[in-house]
């Protein structure tokens, strides 16, 4: 029997980025193009279709190996229907993405958001593989977050299930409000975005920290800074570590996972940053919620997306 | 085809509580006698048996209608190897307890812990009837938890999934520590055990309360002074509520379940127990996990762990 590919879907606001994967998650071959959404809906399916094609064509595999389409979005999804509830950046809004790629390509299509892709994506062929039961976590403009429970993706009750990011997790004193609304939620201080308010704060009040020399602060020069040696900053990413780790050790309480993956560009912090998170898991989750459980980085890098969505068809 | 029948085995320290379940959970008749804990292990498990066959033999169904017997026990236990690693109120430490009992009864047997029984219990036939995925605490000596994904129980890496009492969600400048030794663990604040600390706490630093005035201060107590308008016990129940609605926000942002059940013995504080979860739970869950998602309390009593112990044959 000829082997079966896979192709996910990475649908992001300036780039649609498309692969072929075998059954073991294995990427073969990628694919980039431009999205075109000021171009409006119909040009970005339009563009979604040409991709797909275009790289099951120029690789070695046939047309019938294809056996689906999974799609990787920034926004809110329904799964079960298929369809992309709002994705801001690619201007979707109650699209049936699903039912409309389905008929075009002719193949099974899923969908699904792309903390949910990138964790299963880590799940199946990068720092989980092997894994059952895992958390992952997205560190980037905000904290995404994805649950696998028995190899698949858990969508929870009304698919909110791995909202990590929105775990109240700072003290009141210290909380901040979140763009959800809420206070103290891990991704006002854990995010890029938390980060970078972190530094500008402590230059506005004149903290002694490199930063303040800065035109413009992102999280990379607040890492950059840690790594050397500036108090300031490294106070602000342990404090982003010092909330990551807590958090963990509340999802271990509930969820048990053998494994967390840490990934996003928050992530590229450098390996302090896992250290502090370690140490306050250590120090937070009951003895046995540790034994055999260990906190990675993700080996997949912008890869997962792909990966993932193509693996919506295997495990979802 | 005639009826199946399932026993569900509630093994405490003073009394076995045995009962027959139909298949859907419905508890048609029970019967309970002494653990005789104090005679060694054999004992223990030969009047496992001898109550089993009673209950069977005194109903109106027939030995073949028997499915299977489920058990439940306080303590650990090795759900994948049936064997009861330490429950010290019955005094067994690594008990081979599925296999001597399947060896004797001649019927599957399966054990858990008495906290997942009692979620199984109440999701399977109680609160979360027809619900499929929940979380269920139950507040007595300790807090107790049960995840229930997909009308099952889940169990997570090794088994310690839904130790919810074990969260950390009390800050640092109040955190007592926890028996499991860690700090500020929500079974500190939330307990029967934890409530008595507070108003013995308040009592011995002379806060105006009727409580100064018992000889011995149960959790019931501490409920009907918070009833009478008594303001310290009502702060300590407040406190007790506000602990577990920040953990129930903790543990949506995670798995988004529909329904919360509380049962046990501190959720008959009262409604402003329930009034008060829910009030925290509204100000600090995200807006979409809020919506559809219900705390209420357990309905089965004293019965849900025979009922989830029956039920471990059918939803496990």
């Amino acid at each position: 029997m000829s082997e079966s590919i896979y192709v996910g879907v990475d649908l992001g606001g300036t780039a649609i980025k498309v692969g072929i994967c075998n059954e073991n998650g294995q990427l073969l071959h990628t694919y980039e193009g431009p999205t075109e959404t000021d171009k409006g809906v119909d040009v970005v399916v339009s563009n979604i279709e040409k991709y797909v094609r275009h790289i099951v064509e120029q690789s070695p595999y046939e047309w019938d190996q294809l056996k689906g389409v999974g799609a990787g979005v920034a926004g809110f999804t329904n799964v079960r229907e298929g369809v992309i509830v709002l994705a801001p950046n690619i201007g979707f809004r109650d699209v049936p993405i699903r039912a409309i790629l389905e008929e075009r390509i002719g193949k099974p299509v899923k969908i699904d958001n792309d903390a949910n892709v990138a964790a299963l994506g880590e799940a199946w062929a990068g720092a989980g593989k092997g894994i059952e039961n895992c958390v992952c976590y997205t560190l980037g403009t905000g904290v995404g977050g994805g649950i696998i429970i028995n190899g698949k993706i858990y969508q929870g009750f009304s698919g909110m299930a791995g909202e990590i990011g929105h775990m109240s997790v700072v003290p009141d004193l210290e909380a901040i409000q979140c763009g959800c609304g809420k206070m103290g939620c891990l991704e006002t201080v854990s995010s890029a975005t938390g980060i970078i308010r972190m530094a500008k704060d402590a230059v506005e009040r004149g903290d002694r920290t490199s930063l303040a020399l800065e035109d413009q602060i992102a999280a990379k020069e607040v890492f950059d800074a840690a790594k050397a040696g500036d108090e300031v900053a490294l106070r602000i990413v342990n404090r982003a570590a010092f909330y990551l780790g807590k958090s963990m050790a509340a999802v271990a309480a509930v969820l048990n996972p053998e494994l967390f993956i840490v990934g996003g560009g928050v992530s590229k912090a450098g390996d302090f940053l896992f250290e502090e998170m370690r140490r306050v898991y250590a120090k937070l989750a009951p003895e046995p919620l540790q034994q055999g459980v260990s906190i990675a980085p993700a080996l997949l890098g912008n890869d997962a997306g792909i990966v993932g969505a193509a693996g919506l068809l295997l495990r979802s």
